[in-house]
């Protein structure tokens, strides 16, 4: 098992993100995908690290894909080590697919609609992967543009619904209202995946019927403790899925 | 004709927006919209009063409104007395719809291609028209919660294409590219109208086959008088419209 950090040099950083380095290793096929003891927030404006927080949430992400894919939905993940991934190699596409079951965050921000109004079906929407530009939201005419049009968005939309539907009843056992999160996908060999990372610093959880954050809206506004919380839904986690 | 500043409280100011303010008159059907000598950018946090900036926008405005009419397109216009215009009453909806033929402005901002991107067809976009929010970009899933889907917003976007079509002829004929352009549409008695301004306030005219500002960018960008530009926009329009 990987416990140091992996940036002593031993291997090659391909990419890296705010909170994620991803690796080369000798299978050209697979990637090793590294979760920091970091969480930021307003696009890197903000930013703690908090001890083995990378450890947590890449558990909490290796349960969840473990549970995707048996429920019949690929996704890059192989295997956890530790506080890192082995995964599938696979050009992720440019957007942030966000799925939400309520309204909350810049989706309030930026809508009519009042914080926790219940969607009769899940929202899909995209946005740019594009930290320099803020992420912005894309329209269908922008991402045509882009060539995400047609069958290939549909398969992303119906691939979303179908995560969120399997996730919400997960968290609902635990007594968590999934709220919305956030996916990213690839195209590997033609087939869809599910890819990147899958936990609370994602996606929003309130407490079952409350609007109470089990997430990464705890650090965002100063409300909580992000580790305590993510400690607690990983237990849970492996309390049910296990 | 009406010179004077119809603020005295001869009449009775229905709403009132940055640039603009909208009266009731005699026919119940009917309402006056006021022109004022004033140009913002950046959501009001600039701005400045142009002498006779209104009276201009007005008589640009009216001068297209009739030209759309005369091309099967309905609006709300019925006439234009001095800096003040004659409409038919309508519910206006509460988006604004922008079509692009060219990349430019915010679209640049929000997306991964270059100013001056010639688009193979118009595209249409719908923001929030809410000053408070910022206007944001709507996507669909928006729009459908916000009961702006199926026939109606096909008929905006066809009609928005259509207007697209005309005015960038009728600017072609003066030397001008219509990079983009934002229309507000209103259903009146089920029929859709164009209502609100169409001037060079609220769309981008380059001068042909270069990139160089003959619209509201020469204010926001500080780049040059937007009167001389809007005055040349006038007398040629008036000089190929009536």
């Amino acid at each position: 098992m990987l416990t140091g950090n992996t940036e002593g040099g031993l291997m090659n950083p391909l990419t890296k993100g705010k909170v994620k380095t991803v690796y080369a290793v000798d299978n050209v096929n697979h990637v090793l995908i590294e979760y920091h003891d970091k969480v930021t927030a307003g696009n890197g404006e903000k930013e703690a690290k908090p001890l083995n927080k990378g450890g947590i949430c890449c558990q909490i992400s290796g349960l969840l894909f473990k549970y995707l894919e048996k429920e019949g939905i690929r996704t890059h993940h192989i295997d956890t080590i530790g506080h890192t991934m082995l995964c599938h190699k696979a050009e992720v596409l440019p957007v942030e697919v966000v799925v939400r079951n309520y309204a909350a965050g810049s989706f309030v921000r930026q809508t009519p609609f009042e914080q926790g109004l219940k969607f009769e079906y899940p929202l899909v929407e995209f946005y740019l992967k594009d930290d320099d530009k803020n992420d912005p939201l894309l329209n269908e005419p922008r991402l045509k543009l882009m060539g995400i049009y047609g069958y290939q968005k549909d398969k992303i939309c119906i691939e979303a619904v179908k995560v969120s539907k399997v996730l919400t009843r997960v968290f609902e056992v635990i007594g968590l209202d999934l709220v919305d999160f956030k996916l990213e996908f690839a195209f590997n060999e033609g087939e869809l995946m599910v890819v990147d990372e899958i936990s609370p610093d994602s996606m929003r959880l309130w407490k079952k019927g409350t609007q109470q954050s089990m997430d990464k809206d705890l650090f965002r506004k100063d409300t909580g403790d992000i580790m305590e919380a993510y400690k607690k839904i990983l237990m849970d986690l492996q309390g049910v899925l296990q």
